[in-house]
This record gives C-alpha cells, sequence and structure tokens, in this order.
C-alpha cells in the first residue's frame, strides 16, 4: 500500500532565542510522521505561510516515497524557482520525506547513502575573544574537548566591535556595525602570526572572512596568511564575486572554503568543476534539502572538493543530523562546522552536547564526543520534537541587524 | 524637511482573476505616498507576509527619498539574498519610492531616467490558435489594431495541448500537461513556414519556447526558423542551461532574447558581457523593482544588448508603467512585450486598452494606439489604485498547475 | 547486529550463448544474501579469479552495509586502478551489497535512490536487415510492439557485412570484418533519408556508429543526418578521440550518446562538464557497479546529460535491473537500451519478454509491455538466480572475434 | 509646456591661473537656465569653438529634458565619434541640462540618482616634498585636517625633479623633464617603506605611476609596493597598454585604479568586464559628462569595481560637484580625488576649502570638512558661475609641456 502524504504542519519554536522552523509531515500509516528543518531564522514567518498555504495543497494525497519527484514538483511549481525562503520551504517537507523513507526502511539514514566512510565526524568550533590571551585560553578549553579543528577570530566578523561608529565617519553617518575592512586584514594576519608562536602547528585552524571585504582584499589576506598552514579560509569572497577565486586560486595555495550563502547549483557548478575551491560549504535547507546537498556532495566528489557544510546556531537540530548523515557517508567529507556557545558565556560541559532546552525540544540530537560528533541508530534522521516543550518556547518576529555592516564612510557595505 | 516612511501596505486584489499583489508606501508628508507592483501571482500570500512582517519594520522612520540605501538595506537584510518571494517584495516598496521621488520631483519618472528617447513603445501581443487559419485571423485582426510584432505559437507553450495524457505513456503514469518535444520541434517550423507563405515579412514574429525544451533541440529549432527571420526567438533555454546559448550563437545568428525567469545578475551578466543574447527580457518584479532594472539596461546598453522586458497578464499595471517609463528613456530598448486576452475571447476592442475591471481598480494605465503603448504625465508611475475597486476583486489562495509540463515517459521535465 | 560478510560466490552461465558472470554474496544473517552482476563476456574467467582469488579474501567479515567503504577499498586494493576485469568484479560485489541493503530496508532499489520519477522506462530495440525492404518490416513490427525509439543500421556494425574481405583489398590481406568507412558514411545518410520518406518523423531513431571511423567522418556523417531528425548518434567517436567531440559540437545540433567503452571517470568528466554529449551510456558493470553509476548519473544531471544505459545482450537480467531502478528514480533519464534477439530470427512474442533460458535462470527481470519496461516490487534488485538452472548453461572459453575490423587495405582498423 | 534650449554661451575664466570652460544653456523658462563643465585645459579655445558653431545651431529650440536623446545628436553629430574636444564640448552640455533637470525637480542632482548611499565624500589629498622629511611633516597637516587617503609622490610625477637634463643624457641632447623610470621604481619602493615605518598602517596610501613607466616596470613596482599596503597604485599603465593589467592582477593583490586618460568605453569595458581593476577614474567631462558617467559607475557596479573619479586643479568647480553627486549615490563610490594646492605653498587654512578667487567665481562648490566633502542642497549640481567675477580671470592661451616626458638617452617617452 502506498504512503500517502496526509497532513504537514509548521512547528515554530526558539529555545534558544533562535526562531527555528520544523516540518512535520504525517502520513496515512498509523504512527508514521517525518521532521524537517526550513529554518529561516530571519523570514521564519514567510517561510511557515509558503509552506501552509501553497506547498501543503500541492502535497496532500501524493505518495510520500517518491522524494525526488515531489522536489522537482515544489521547486518549479511557483513558475519562479530559487531563493531562500523556496528553498527552506523545500527543504523542511524533503528533510521529513527522507526522515520517513529512513523509517519505512528502518535504518538511519547514512545507510541509505551507502553506509558509513567514518565512524563519527570531526568538527570545528568557533574561538572569539577580545584579544589574544583570551582566544588562547578559549583555545585550550577547546583542545581539552579533544577538539582537533577550530575557526579563530578576534572581536566579531571583520574583526571590529558590534555597534559603534567611528569618529572618523562623515557628520551624520548612520549608527551600525562598522567594518574597517583594511585593518582588519593587517589585525587577523598578526593575530594568527601571534596563536601559531604560541600554540604551535598541531592544532588545525580556519578563519572566516564572511564574505566581508573587498575580494582584491581577500587575495592579499590570503596571501599572507599561508605561512600559518590554515586548514582553509572560510567564505573569503562575497557571493556575487566568486569569480575572484580564480584568481585567488593562482596567487596562493591556501585552501578556500566556499558557499554559506548560496543558494542555487549556478553559485557552484564553475567553482567545483574548475576546482577553484577546495571545500564546499552550503547551508543545506537553504539549497532545498537533503536531496540537493546529496546531489552536491557526489557532484564535488567528481572534482576532489570536500565537504564543510554550515553549522551555525540558527539551524535546528534536524538540520545537523541531515549534515552528520551525509558526512558519515561522503567520501568527500572535509570537516563538520559545529555550533556551541560562545565566550564570554564559555562553559566547558555545556559544549559537550546541546544546551538543556534545546535538548529538550529535540531529543536525539548527535551526541559529541571528544572531537567528534557521532549520530545516533535511530531510523530516518534520529531527531525527534517533543511539541509541548516546542511550545514553551515561542518564536518573536524581529528585525535581525547582524547581516549588514558599513564602511568607514558610513555607507552600507555592498558585494 | 526630510521624507519619512510612515507606513507600509499590501493590497491583494484580483480584477482579471490573476491574483496581484500591491504596495503602497505612506509618507510623513500629507498627501504623499507611492505604490508599486510586488505580483508574484503564484505565492502572493508569502510576498504580503513577508512584507508586513519584515520590511515593514524595517523602514518605518526611514528616508524614503535614499532608495538605493533602502534597496541594499531590504536586499542585504535576511543574509541570505534573492529569490522570487523576496525580490518581488523587495520590488513593491522599490516601486513605489520611485513614485514617491516623481511625484516630489513632479515628473514622470522617465523625465528622472533623461528623458524621453521616443514618444510611443511599440509592443509585442501574442497570437494563439487551433491551427493555421485560427492563427492568420488573429494576426489579421492584430495588424489591423498597428501591431508591428507578433508572437506566434500553436496550441499552447511546447504546442501540445493542454491537461492530456497521452496514450502512449507508460501504465500508471500521471496526469499532467505533456510535452513532445521533438514533435514541437517539427510542428513550429512547420508553423512558420506556413505563416510566412501566407502573411510574408513585413510584420516582425517572435516565437516563445518557453524554456520548455532540452537546450540541443532548441538549437536544431533556431537553425530551422532561420529562413523565416524571426524578431527573435524568446527565451530557447531553461534558466539553468544559459551555457548553451554560447552554442547557439555558434551555429545560428538568430536573434536571441532570454531571461523571463531570471532573478538575480548571476544569471545575466555573463550572457550580456559575452553578447550571448540580443534582448533582456526580465520581469522587472522578480529582479527587485525599477532600481536593479534600470541598471541592468544600463549594463546592457554597454554592450548593444536590447531591452524586451517579460510584460504578460500576471503582473499589476503598476508594473506594466515601470517597464513603460524605462522603455521611454532606454537607448537599448528593443520591444515590448503587452498582454492582453487570447483567443478563444478575441474582441478586437478589449485588445485597444485594459479590460474594465482592470482600468477600475488602477487607473492610469499607460495607453495603447495604433501600435504603440504611451505613458501618462502624471508624476510617478502615473498609476493609481482604487481600493475600494479592488476590495470588490479579493484574490484566491490556488495552487497554480500550468507551470510545469510531463515529458512523453510520465516523468516531470527538469531543466 | 551488523551485518557481515560470509561467503562471496561466483556463478558463471550462457543460458543464451554469451558468458553471464554472477556474484552471490552471502551474509552473516539467516537466508540474506546479495546477487550483482560482473559479466565482462569475453574475460569471464578473469573476472571470476580476480573476486575469488582476491576480492573474497579482502571482504570477508567486513560489514556488508558500509557500500562505499568496501567499494573504495576494492578499487584501491591493487594499486594500479581501473580497468574491465577489476570493474567488473567489484561491479559484481557493489550491486549484490546494493541487493542486500534494499533486502534489509525491504524496498526495491529505486526506493533508496529517492523513489520513482516515472513508472515505466521507454526502451529502443535494435533494428537492422540486409536492405531498406527487411529494415522497414522490421521497424513495423517494434511499432507494432508499442516501442517508441528504435536503433537502426544496415548490415552490421559499420554498415557492411560480417566476415567479407573484399576484392579491392591487397594480395595476401587478412581474412576477417572489413570496414569501408566512407561508403558507410554514404550508405548511412541514405538509409535514414529512405527510412523517413517510409515512415515519417513520429518514431525516434537512434543510429550507433560504434566508434568505428574516423572522427572527422563521424562529423560528416552527423552534419548529414541533421535533416533526419535522430533522437541521438550513438558513440560517433572512439574511446580515445572524444575531444573530437567539441568540434562535432560546434558544427551540428545532433544529440550526442557517448559512452560504452568508458572505464573511469577521466573518460567522462569533461566531456560532462562541457556539456559536449547528451546521453551518458556507459555500461555499468563495465565502470564498477551501481555505486559509481549513481554518481555519474547524478553528476550528469548537474549539466543536463541525459542517461542512456547501455543494455546489450552481454550483460545479465541482474545488470539490467540494475540500470531500470537507477533509471526510475532518475530526473536525468533519457532512454533504455534493450537487449533482444535480432533479425533474421525475427519472432513477434520472444520480444515481449525476456526468452526462455535466460528467464528460467534470472526469474524476476524487468517486465516489457507496449514500448516501457518495469520493475518488480520485489526488495533489493528483485532478481534471482537459479543455480540449477544455471548449471545447465556452462559458458565455454572462446575467444572473440568481432570487437576488431580491418581498413579498405587490410590493416587493422585503430582509434 | 516643454522646456526648449533657447541659448548656449561659452564662460572661459583662469581664477586660478587654470584655463576652465563652462557652458551655460539658457531655457524659454524664465530664470531657469543650467550649467555644466567643457574644461579642457589645454584645448579651451577648440572646445569653445565647438560649441559655439556647430553643438550650439543643432541643439537651439529642442527639448531640454530629453538629455539622453540630445546626448546620442551630438555624440553623432560630426560623424567621427569621442576624443577629448567633443566629449568636453559635449560634457559642457549634458552637465547644464542635468543641471536643469535637478532645478525644475527642485532636488540636487544625487536625488535623482536614487538618493545618498552616505552623508560625506571620504577624498583623498596629493602629498609631495623634496625629500622623506619634507613629505611627512606635510602628511602630519593632512591628517590633522581629518584626511584619511593620501597620495604620496617624491619629487613630481615619475619621481624626478623637473626641467633637469641629466649629465648622462648624450651630447646634444633636447632639454626637457626627464625620467628615469628604473631609479624611480628603485626609490618610491624605498619612500613607501621609509613612510610606513615613520607614520604607521592607519593613513590609506595611494601612489600614482602617471602611466610614465614600462607595464613590466611597473608590475614590478606594485608587487615591490605590495607590503606597504596601499589603497590603490594610481594608473599603473599608460593607456596604450591596459592588457597588461591581467598579467598584473596574476602576480599580486595591489589595487588598481586606473583611467584618468580614458575616453570612451572601449578602453573600459573589458578592464571592468573582467575585473582587471578595482578603481575607475576617469575625468568625466573628458568621457562626456554626467550621462556617460552615470552609465560608467552602474556598469562598474555590475563587476564590483568602485569608482575614484579624477579630481585634479585642471577642472571646474562645477564638474567637482558632478564627482560629488554621482559619489553621493553610488553603491560602488571608492573615493574622491580632491584637488588643493601643494607645496611648498602649503596653508593648511587654504586646503579647508576652495581657493578666495575660485570661491568668488564659483559659488556653491562642495565644502571640504574633516576628511570629507559635502554637497550643499541647492537643486541641480548647487554651483553657480558669477560672470563678472569671471571676466575678471581671463584664460591665457600658452601651449602646455608638462604633460611629456624624456627618457634618459633623450628620446621622447612614448606608451
Amino acid at each position: 500500500m502506498s504512503v500517502k502524504i496526509q497532513d504537514i504542519r509548521v512547528i515554530c519554536t526558539a529555545p534558544e532565542g533562535i526562531n527555528l522552523v520544523v516540518v512535520r509531515v504525517e502520513t496515512n500509516q498509523p504512527g508514521l510522521y517525518g521532521l524537517g528543518c526550513a529554518t529561516f531564522a530571519y523570514r521564519h514567518l514567510a517561510v511557515k505561510h509558503l509552506i501552509e498555504e501553497y506547498l501543503k495543497p500541492l502535497l496532500l494525497g501524493r505518495d510520500a516515497e517518491n522524494i525526488e519527484e515531489l522536489w522537482q514538483l515544489m521547486h518549479q511549481n511557483g513558475y519562479w524557482r530559487n531563493g531562500p525562503i523556496e528553498n527552506n520551504a523545500i527543504s523542511g517537507i524533503d528533510m521529513a520525506l527522507w526522515d520517513i523513507k529512513g523509517k519505512l526502511a528502518d535504518m538511519p539514514l547514512y545507510q541509505l547513502f551507502g553506509g558509513r566512510m567514518r565512524e563519527g565526524i570531526p568538527v570545528y568550533r568557533h574561538v572569539d575573544g577580545r584579544d589574544i590571551e583570551e582566544i588562547c585560553d578559549n583555545i585550550h578549553r577547546f583542545q581539552e574537548m579533544g577538539i582537533t579543528h577550530l575557526r579563530c577570530q578576534c572581536g566579531g566578523y571583520g574583526g571590529t566591535p558590534y555597534g559603534q561608529t567611528p569618529k572618523t565617519a562623515p557628520v551624520g553617518a548612520h549608527d551600525g556595525m562598522y567594518l574597517d575592512s583594511r585593518k582588519y586584514v593587517r589585525d587577523t594576519v598578526k593575530l594568527f602570526g601571534e596563536i601559531r608562536d604560541r600554540i604551535g602547528y598541531d592544532m588545525e585552524l580556519v578563519h572566516d572572512v564572511h564574505e566581508r571585504i573587498a575580494p582584491v582584499e581577500a587575495i592579499k589576506l590570503a596571501k599572507e596568511l599561508e605561512p600559518f598552514d590554515l586548514f582553509f579560509l572560510e567564505d573569503p569572497v562575497p557571493l556575487e564575486q566568486t569569480n575572484w577565486l580564480k584568481n585567488m586560486r593562482e596567487q596562493t595555495s591556501i585552501p578556500i572554503a566556499q558557499g554559506e550563502l548560496f543558494n542555487n547549483p549556478r553559485e557552484w557548478k564553475q567553482l567545483i568543476a574548475e576546482q577553484l575551491i577546495d571545500f564546499i560549504r552550503v547551508h543545506i535547507s537553504q539549497i532545498g534539502g537533503i536531496t540537493p546537498a546529496r546531489k552536491l556532495q557526489i557532484f564535488a566528489e567528481q572534482f576532489g572538493v570536500r565537504t564543510a557544510w554550515h553549522g551555525p546556531g540558527d539551524m535546528s537540530p534536524l538540520a545537523h543530523a541531515a549534515n552528520i548523515h551525509i558526512d558519515l557517508a561522503a567520501p568527500n567529507f572535509g570537516v563538520q562546522e559545529w555550533s556551541g556557545i560562545e565566550p564570554p558565556n564559555f562553559v566547558i560541559q555545556d559544549l559537550k552536547g546541546p544546551h538543556g532546552a534545546l535538548l529538550d525540544v529535540f531529543p536525539g540530537l548527535p551526541q559529541f564526543y571528544e572531537g567528534y560528533v557521532y549520530a545516533n541508530d535511530k531510523p530516518g534522521l534520529g531527531v525527534d520534537v517533543d511539541e509541548k516543550e516546542a511550545a514553551k518556547y515561542p518564536c518573536e518576529k524581529t528585525v535581525t541587524t547582524w547581516t549588514q555592516t558599513r564602511l568607514r564612510d558610513g555607507s552600507l557595505q555592498t558585494p
């Protein structure tokens, strides 16, 4: 008897203060449902409405097992395609369908993807601090936890304190987060020199440019960071300027990771086929879920490009689990970003697993232990949602401000 | 005194049965407001929510005159960028801000863009029919109206009747709109041969592939249509396969128009800079409004690429007016698509101007006369919304089905 | 409890006179085993020995669920990699592991690959004949069976009768299969003109160059066949000369299918990434089984290249089933070659399904009906082996001769 | 009622000893006129004659609001197009028409261009000196004024004193300005090392090669300046040798600014589309005024190339104002060159605003304050001409000599 989609519901919850969007797909089989992540934290209501008002009526009564067919149907239904709202909505349903598939097969998802290539997933964590002392203290705490890869920043993305309008701005300049990109380049090179001097070369280091400087500046940074042997330089150029990676490749051997903001294949196709990046790090719900992410992983494998999926705090444990299941089966897995709380509220025990509220709402989150993350052996994604707990943490509709920086002259940074 | 944004409202209306989304931006100046088009007909509620819940709180109290700053602010605010829902929402506000700018200057918008390069805008209309007889009858009616450019199709996009599952499909195949792309290519070549035989070469002819066939088939079609001297071949390849236009260029001299589904600059940048297309025909609300459309027009001008903006029925008269204002000032204007009702309800008088209900709701729509469309001389876009009339035609939430075809084997067509 | 590999056995059988090689992987779970195809008909003993003497000891006791890990292990174990003997041996085990995976999930394999994109698989058959009359007679018989795609040849691959040494050969020339490539090009163009004159354009036609002529001749053939609207031209250039496809692309819009002889990714990577072919048609056991074939299908999908897997008589029903399972789930499936008996022993009823002996040995072969092939709903590949029946048809060790042609001057053709 | 061009007059004035050319376009509206800059200081009479004898009769009676139409009319009128005389003449009228447009809209021009992206415009000034001491003294004076970007040279463009014929020249060598390009490269690298040692890295530094050395020398210079973190290297290669920038890009990450001598789009199109420069710095009257400059700014924005318009002493305050209005609205504005008097007559108070005579003749010049320049809020360009004052400073017809250097062997330098 075929498995039909009987209902689709959207659950919004914010156990850690970040708006998370979860999709629950119900089937006509008693007790059989799937869960997926549709979190676009800064547009959560738009995603919710799109699912409830358009995708749900499109899918009700259809065969839940034909995931590829349903993905294509959703992708093309609105005529105009792609975009973060559409893709997250599709992702929520796509992941839930794979969760159902795994439950039908009574297998954790990595088994459907060809089985385990490794037992646990090495992760990298984010280290920040006000100065080199604080950063190195934090590095040591992570080392004690068995962490093998660390991303180091000083003073927020772009290297400047948040929320301060500099005195050198013109009269009447807007308040906001200002970035002095040229000072940031100099400071970052100095930072990594000091870190290497203090901790040596045994720890793998990553730095995240966060797409916030001009490409020609990023190339300078890449060249000057080369002696400090980074594991990779993360998102060195803006989404719109990835053709600059060709020039970066010509001038440096620094490994390049790019793609947190990618949305559709046009953005990564050439970079992979021409081997202009070393690590592809899309946010898998932002590209439409497990179906396109598995294809991307396999495509990247053809060219020796490894995966380093985006794994920040603004995605649900379901999406973290999706990352891990793909990672476990991928020959070309590189490393996994794993989010946690950041300094100054740094408490080691919190970092060994998800925080209390998150765990209450999402039982089953993959476990961290001694530098690696392990999936559980439940079928599908292996993560559930406790809706009663979820209801305790309602989402708030707030307009985010962290997404944009201003240049020294007060103008908005544009890519 | 600076002009501040005081309120933003979304008006949904469907005077002709198509869901239209209009944005009204109110200012702190008595009686000063702007109107813009945010119509994504197949996702109208998602656009409405995005504007009301995210963009409105982001913009309230800001200076309405700094359009570029506000566009960048909206574009980057959600961190992940682009996509049809986001872009239409931004477009609604962007057009309204330009409408306000024009009202402040007491000028029709084309004046702000450098003044008129021409007095009226030549348009092309869509001709369809069940057979060559009906098509030629309809061509003659348009000729009598002074129309100089016509788009000819036989039997729906793709050339096949809608809604029929062919007998040659496999057992259990889904119902749907089926396309036999290879038969369509042969039939279309035959159709244009017959049209030219009957009406000669004085009428400019266009054909719309509607991105529905494989690129290698589109190249064959282009080559075989060459003797029939098309004004252009419209959207010959899917959004995802535009690199094929290089090969099409190498094999034919048929003028190429592409871009109805384009969403962001990455999709058109190379095509224009390498002069792989002759006409750029984006849907301007789908790329984010007047601000990016003007930039695109100017960019295209640098490479001799002309404009042929998308002008279908599923956009509001505000967007049609925006097209016309840009057209009037553009040195590199090519031709303008102008929508009307289609056979079999073909009545000539209806085609001379907008239909009754649409005109009631949107007073000020540019006027058609003897093959050309003329903007009015009111400041800004020159089109208003009568909200009482708009309320008579509420939108319906329906899942569209026309956007997708199935191949002969019953599978969904994928690009 | 993990599923361990407990035994690996090779079964050789020739129910239709062609040597087939089947691998059976036994597990530690009662009754749980998998079957795969390792058929390299012209080197069957080498494959058998490789499996029994090298791969079996490598794999015994390992976890049968970690298919990717085991594939990589086999692929790299001999240090020197690739080649048809190695790949077929690996394929036999790889398919068997996927068969086990499907049985563990209690799902037909297409379900693990994302579910059905279509209900049945359109196939093409091979039509030959001594002259145009016989060919058209055979075409009509296939049409009556519902076949929609046909491959037409006249007089054997290369267009010349087998086994005749021409009078124009030099004194003392070797006996053998001679090919006059220039005459073949002229004859083939003439053949398709005549076929189209007689049967019109509703039947999709394919022609197989079989890599037997010079590339520059193949380009001439492609251009001259263009008016006859082929579905594709099959293997127009030799394995070693695929860079010629770039030039073929620049000159024609004929769809190109290539890859029957491909053995490893280097051979197809650039062709796909640069979209120089329209259909990829590898022989999936020749590239190492389902694991690499699924990756290749997904890779090809990224570039709009469709699949047309090789499906000849010299592979077992297990491999045909593997083709069909991948086909069912692939968005970029094109068409499937489906083998049958050829004229002059043409009997229609035999073509509606596999022949008696083959069916006795391999119960479960996908069923042909009215132009389409349908997978059964058994878990895994859905095809079994009756070893008692298999033993009735022992393989013979013969040196094949059909694989090589001689040129008009008596020399061996070289690519 | 349409606005007609009623008169066009040319005003030549030299309040600072430099010949400035201003165009005044009168309309049929009482009191409505526009002003533009047509300054080609070294050919001022040719420009004046061209306007009075050719462009004025072409334009009288035409509609002043159709700027784009009139620009195209002027541009193509002489059949042979482009060149500095033509472009400056066109610029004078084009700017005046935009000035009229702004006055009609009652808006400063930046409002027509989409409003302000920033409140003030950061500028760079020119620092020279006989030695490192003098240069650093001058740097400190600029720092005290709030200047954030400085262009540093030692001893005139090319790095050598003006007017001295070196002893190493051959017998009978011409007098003139000699340049030893190889010594200049070494000296300049040394100079920036010393400047950085003394003032650190907080000041943004620019260096102007002024197109005076061989491209291969410029590449060496660029590479050796890389450690000193220049904001950009200005005009490193001659107009005729810009294809060398591709090679420069491959070898360094130094930001490149080019274009002071550019005259028409062919000179910048490829450099921008291939992102071979970081800053485009044309002299906007030399390319034909605001109309082409706005298009160029928007074109450059598509590729992430920023603007750094030429802003020397040999252009009128009207042109400076045009720069500033474009700068205020441009997302891709970089920095603005801002001229002033140079050492050795360095007087700080003079640098805080324009000099006396210039200000008397051109009331309304944008104001400098603490490192930024601010436009006034008058409609149009916001700068007027006091013709009585202008008449006090008549132009002199002199043949300039500073434009050319000689090589060490006494021959003229050629590009």
